[in-house]
């Protein structure tokens, strides 16, 4: 088996490296990462300008490409330019800091993985909740154990399977959760600011969102202490409209 | 009613003050669009970096406020801090290019609209399919028309009208079809160049998704030469996996 890594915090990012030594037991691992951190990038991609990859060593020996874009870029890229095969199976992550509820929408580490799901190879994002530090091969651990099974049913093609580890450092993780996304959203906020010049400035500072106790969801469950797994497509119609506004236009 | 108008091609592209313009009949409108052209963004966000916002002059005399951020930033800080009031409605575009099928991903003109829908304000994107020149004042027209009947009927909190109308220079646009979201995927491809200093780089090229002819979808619609409205929503749960793998773990 053929895997590809990747990520969006950049390739030289040590969840990145935990990742890929957890897989080397799974098949032959090949790294493919964007040169540097891309959090919050969505699935941006890049075509007004060129990209550029670099093979670069991380972990010591290991070799990978560092490009010049964005987590999905990645995926792209190595698809029809650097890989030597094509992967059957595409991991992203381990991202420092969770991605659960609304942050698929904005996360780099799962847009790569959709990237590869879109074309139709098996796709996982591995996310390990922010803390102090950040045990990385823990969070490793549990990915593999979340992935065995999966590997044999078989991931639905255009699907990724979405893993959240809780921070070891709060909670010891109580076992693995099937779980929907969360659509409670961030409390945003701006701290606005003065630059030496008298120009105002923003920073985004945001409230985590809230579950809500009545569901279960992979924000409620990730506080809750449990390693969250989410299946995610990406056919976004709201099919019951579909049927509500027949014939209104 | 106030509406808040952004897009992705930057505060002073046509396609923004065609959709402003138009929508000035149905009420207050605010413009805060991208400084810059942000094709691709997807639905980034930025907060690794401060933002700056200025304000700007467009088509002549219209006040807008011009954002260094990603379209989903634009919505964001204009929520916060740089609206007198909430919108009633976010209305992002007009794009010049469509955004159909897995278009919608990656686009920044859908994620600001996206933005909006997150925080419960109803929310479309509409984009102008590509052609030698762009009738944006047409489109705007087809937007206004799709718009006016679903402002009364209420477009269901946390999800986006999706508008896509076809470029006039190619077809005179046959009417308005309600159509789910495509997931064919674009035939992706790099053309290798060398620098003059004998490094690679690689532009981006890719051949357009080719529609289902078995299934209605906005890419086979907007081909037909229809303008196409597809609803869109944000939990990206694929639900009967949560059936299918109930106690695997």
């Amino acid at each position: 088996m053929r895997i590809l890594v990747t990520n969006d915090d950049g390739v030289h990012a040590p969840g990145l490296l935990a990742l890929a030594e957890a897989l080397d037991t799974l098949g032959e691992v090949d790294v493919v990462a964007p040169s540097q951190g891309q959090s919050g990038a969505g699935h941006g991609i890049t075509f007004v300008e060129p990209l550029t990859a670099d093979e670069v060593k991380i972990g010591g020996a290991r070799r990978a490409w560092s490009v010049s874009g964005t987590p999905a870029d990645c995926v792209k890229l190595g698809l029809q330019e650097l890989l030597p095969a094509r992967p059957d199976l595409v991991v992203s992550g381990i991202n420092a800091g969770a991605n659960r509820g609304v942050d698929v929408l904005y996360s780099g580490t799962v847009a790569a993985a959709a990237e590869a799901a879109l074309t139709g190879i098996p796709a996982a994002a591995v996310s390990l909740e922010k803390s102090d530090g950040f045990d990385f091969e823990s969070a490793a651990g549990w990915a593999l154990r979340v992935l065995s099974p999966v590997l044999e049913d078989g991931i639905p093609r255009g699907q990724v399977l979405n893993i959240n580890v809780p921070a070891a450092s709060r909670v010891a993780a109580r076992g693995i959760r099937l779980v929907p996304q969360s659509l409670s959203s961030w409390e945003d906020g701006y701290d606005r600011r003065q630059d030496p010049r008298g120009r105002d400035y923003y920073w985004l500072t945001a409230d985590e969102p809230v579950p809500d106790p009545q569901k279960p969801s992979d924000l409620g469950a990730l506080a809750d202490g449990w390693v969250t797994v989410t299946p995610l497509q990406f056919d976004l119609t709201a099919r019951e409209q579909l049927i509500a506004w027949q014939g209104l236009w």
